[in-house]
């Protein structure tokens, strides 16, 4: 698909239908007791983040919402199945541009095969559009590729990295 | 190098001599009249953007230090000659740590041969080790990947990108 289709696409942006009771909203300061910090460790190592730490960030990116947005998707029973990120980058170049990355999806590994990630990659690109981005970008394992193609993004270049630990 | 020695290597993260005359320093609004779009426009388009809005982002990237960090390379004719940038991302993952995003990295053509974006890129690793982020990342075109192995980072994955424009 070429950008200008993209574009016009409603279809590649379209947000499948949740199944009965599920739901994606803002994180909010109780979801530290409703699950998001499991959510997070389907994806990597977490550690133990205190309620003070969880709120003192998550204020931080609500005092910031030009540039952080994260979301998370609910279950039935009022748990965090899914979370992820999108960070507006306001820059210079493509006359004062804007770029959304997303960053820490995860989904829990129980609730696999419900297509909670692909809304969630959806919603964050439509949210990415609706901000203004020219583009949203995100880099994954190349294990991860084909999911990311399944959502409509397309390789771009390679991801550098400097690890202080 | 594995990362624990990187974090003890002052060495890969020294910063050359610059020739004389020659200084990196933070954006100033008074870099529009010294060509720092000039030197973004060897990177890619840069539009046609007015004192205003230029004055517009860097106070705003001024607002919000936590965040935005762009420095510049000034020439003996305090030109702008490099120039670049470091997002700071506050994360949950990793123990509420943060990763450093290096972006729009540009210098002028002229200037090349001078270890400038060198210079630039470690100054930016070193700032985003200051800031404790756990690592700092960027994406680069497979052609550039030689140059970012020289300045001590390593392939970490793929960069994928869903385009508006």
């Amino acid at each position: 698909m070429s950008p200008p289709y993209m574009i016009t696409s409603d279809e590649s942006l379209q947000i499948p239908q949740f199944s009965e009771g599920y739901r994606l909203r803002p994180i909010e300061l109780a979801d530290y007791k409703r699950g998001a910090l499991d959510v997070l460790k389907n994806l990597t190592t977490v550690g133990d983040i205190s309620r003070e730490e969880f709120s003192e960030l998550v204020k931080m990116w609500q005092r910031n919402p030009e540039i952080y947005h994260t979301y998370v998707i609910m279950n039935p029973l009022d748990k965090v199945v899914a979370i992820g990120s999108i960070i507006i980058e306001a820059k210079l170049i493509h006359h004062c541009g804007k770029v959304g990355h997303i960053e820490d999806i995860a989904v829990n590994s129980s609730e696999q095969g419900k297509r909670l990630g692909l809304s969630l990659i959806r919603y964050l690109l439509a949210l990415g559009r609706k901000n203004g981005c020219y583009k949203v970008i995100l880099d994954c394992d190349p294990a991860n590729e084909g999911f990311y193609l399944k959502c409509g993004l397309s390789r771009a270049g390679y991801e550098m990295e400097y690890r202080f630990i």
